[in-house]
């Protein structure tokens, strides 16, 4: 079993949390991918934690996790904070595969999806 | 004349300011758009700010102006502060029409980049 974790900072407005949690919905429903469960996640201020939201892809059953920083720039959060939070659990769970993928910013098709939005939303 | 202003925060890392200027180098040679002129700007902290770049796009020539906020979710930054600043260019050049694209955390097409982009990392 797969599970995708979507890893966001967590904000004081409740409002931008529910977004977060209403994309993993969105991602769920997408068509030809292959994971069981998709669910949201953040680094602070909100809730569930990265930990609380692994430990519970584990007790689904889940054999692999990959996790995917919902995050523009590869700052601290990124490179050092995610990561670490993901090691606390990991290193519970020797035969479950955790990924960390790269964050949203370094995806190759940034530039052709800012075109496609800033165009549908034509004059 | 069209220009297309990417507005991203601007951080105290400057390699994540590089990458919004590279990010705007990327989206000018997206096939298909017709926009004669793509650059970035910052809200805070980095330079170029959105009015300096704002009057540089009309220096420039621009009839329309698109401005990108570069955001994942639509807190005061995106809400307030981009349209006010905006608008202390907008008010001198009547002639010129501004047009603030929703930002980038409303596209619809997020939930499929994401798969996408966590599959082309897969095993």
């Amino acid at each position: 079993m797969k599970s995708l974790l979507i890893v966001a900072h967590g904000s004081r407005r409740e409002a931008s949390n529910e977004e977060v949690v209403d994309l993993a919905g969105r991602v769920a429903q997408q068509p030809g991918h292959d994971f069981d469960h998709v669910a949201a996640a953040f680094l602070e201020i909100a809730e569930p934690s990265i930990p609380d939201s692994l430990e519970h892809c584990v007790q689904k059953g889940a054999s692999e996790v990959v996790i995917f920083p919902y995050f523009l720039a590869a700052g601290r959060h990124v490179v050092d904070d995610i990561p670490n939070e993901a090691a606390k659990v990991a290193s519970k769970y020797p035969n479950v595969k955790f990924i960390i993928a790269g964050h949203l910013g370094m995806s190759a098709e940034i530039p052709q999806l800012i075109i496609s939005s800033v165009e549908s939303q034509g004059e």
